[in-house]
């Protein structure tokens, strides 16, 4: 019997508990999971960074934290926590990412706007859009969900790029890495989507002197995390024309306040950090693998290096 | 020396004379590409039905009549034309139209617009489509373009079922044909995309009968015929929330007339039949490879049926 501690939000609970019993019983594990347990009885934690535990020094016999978050950086800081730390890696979640960045690429490479805001009787029939082949993407951030969008992307003609701060190599797309790479990977872009972690590096990657190496007139989309663009930076390239349209997902606050800049900017689509979402039914399977991978004495999947960050 | 009339308005002589002759001379074919030729000395003619030529009957040695156009429907049921009319099936028209139809399936699955028209500082993070994998996408019409879309459309998740005629097996597409067939592919489709040939047999296939199989509000994407569409059946489903949303790029008449009701609904989106445009580069090179294999002896490709219509 192993003890399974769920550390989130009540409304997670009601959305977790029967998806995880199920998977658990599905893999033939023993378990007994529940929002309390005598800390040092703990097998493992199913973990958000929003709920009641955030000291883990009492799990002393703790074999992993499985987040329910697909991003970490709310708790790789976390002195107290020594266990293994593993991210969630949901192909569901993948899956609402490629659709969520293939659509909002799209939208920009086709100039949708014009016609969604504009239902005047007007006939705009006098600008079509290049082929996608004619149309440069970059993704910064190739991991799972990068290397996903990227690939969907290529599959429509896109000429895509990706860039991460370690050299990769992923079939279909442009692989770049480190400063150098950083520089070329952005150079003439005419749609840039950001997809890395949040990290002290990645912190304002999208900077004026970033944003000035894109194409006149390009887009910005940034399904990702907000820290990653310097806010007025963006908002000055949107301005003098640098940039035409940013939709933007994430923000350093959230909900993004009323009063931003951004809600009223005629260049920029807010939307309510949805490009893509955990479902429980198919991470409860992810997390359910996991665990019984370290039953099993495999290592773990998806662990965090908490050197790197994420 | 090949005698080729070019048939179409002046601005289409334009763009195509130089992509044209350039094509001839990369195939070593030796012409004399002209908009006017004495009738009995031509020996192809490239054409569109808005252009001069109505009468084929003096085109006494014209071997094949190549149209610039996907669609022939204002040809076909021209008597006078008694030579081999041959479509245009253009890679970049199909990528062109891929690109549309899948960005604005994920517009409407995405329920985009109620991001893009409401940035009024409310963060609405309430819903959360379903996965693609949820969201049955129904084509009526598999030809060139139908498939491939259907294509684009599988490979992000999408359970696709297409719809002919005719038999058809194309991988990754659930394939039905004939009345019945018509019936269980729009019974409860989620979003359901008109790529049919324009003929008697197509004409009002999506009626107040048809628009109730589809699901309680599902979505029309019209990039093929604007007859296609009953338009006041439509109008009825839209009003009833039976249809949530149509987006039609074609048009009974077009330009769509200003005061059509079409443009004033809030649950329509019309785009001005720009969902897909041949592209002079691109279309050359077809036009130029066809007449090469017409004069090697080898059968035209993409020759009209005329009794079928297209």
């Amino acid at each position: 019997m192993l003890n399974i501690l769920f550390s989130a939000k009540p409304a997670a609970w009601d959305e977790y508990q029967a998806p995880l019993n199920a998977a658990f019983a599905e893999a033939g594990l023993s378990v007994n999971l529940a929002r309390e347990h005598a800390p040092q009885d703990v097998d493992y934690i199913i973990f958000t960074p929003n709920g009641p535990v955030t000291d883990f020094r009492p799990y002393t016999k703790t074999k992993a934290v499985m987040g329910l978050w697909a991003g970490v950086e709310s708790i790789v800081d976390n002195e107290t926590l020594t266990q293994p730390l593993c991210r969630l890696v949901d192909e569901s979640l993948t899956a609402g990412m490629v659709e969520w960045v293939t659509g909002h690429t799209l939208r920009h490479h086709l100039g949708m706007d014009l016609h969604i805001l504009h239902q005047d009787g007007v006939w705009r029939d006098d600008s079509f859009p290049p082929v996608a082949a004619k149309r440069p993407v970059t993704i910064l951030g190739i991991g799972a969900l990068g290397a996903a969008c990227g690939q969907a992307l290529t599959a429509l003609g896109f000429p895509v790029t990706g860039w991460s701060r370690n050299p990769k190599n992923i079939t279909g797309i442009r692989c770049l890495h480190g400063d150098d790479g950083l520089h070329e990977a952005l150079t003439d872009a005419q749609i840039v989507i950001l997809l890395l972690p949040q990290t002290p590096d990645t912190a304002n990657i999208l900077n004026a002197d970033t944003l000035a190496l894109m194409a006149k007139g390009s887009f910005v989309i940034n399904p990702g995390r907000g820290p990653l663009i310097d806010d007025d930076a963006l908002l000055a390239a949107l301005d003098e024309g640098q940039i035409a349209h940013a939709t933007l997902d994430v923000f350093r606050i959230e909900p993004l306040p009323e009063d931003h800049a951004f809600w009223a900017h005629p260049q920029v689509t807010v939307t309510p950090h949805i490009a893509s979402t955990t479902r429980p039914e198919t991470a409860a399977k992810v997390i359910v693998d996991n665990i019984v991978r370290g039953e099993s004495g495999l290592p773990f999947r998806y662990l965090v290096d908490r050197a790197r960050g994420y």
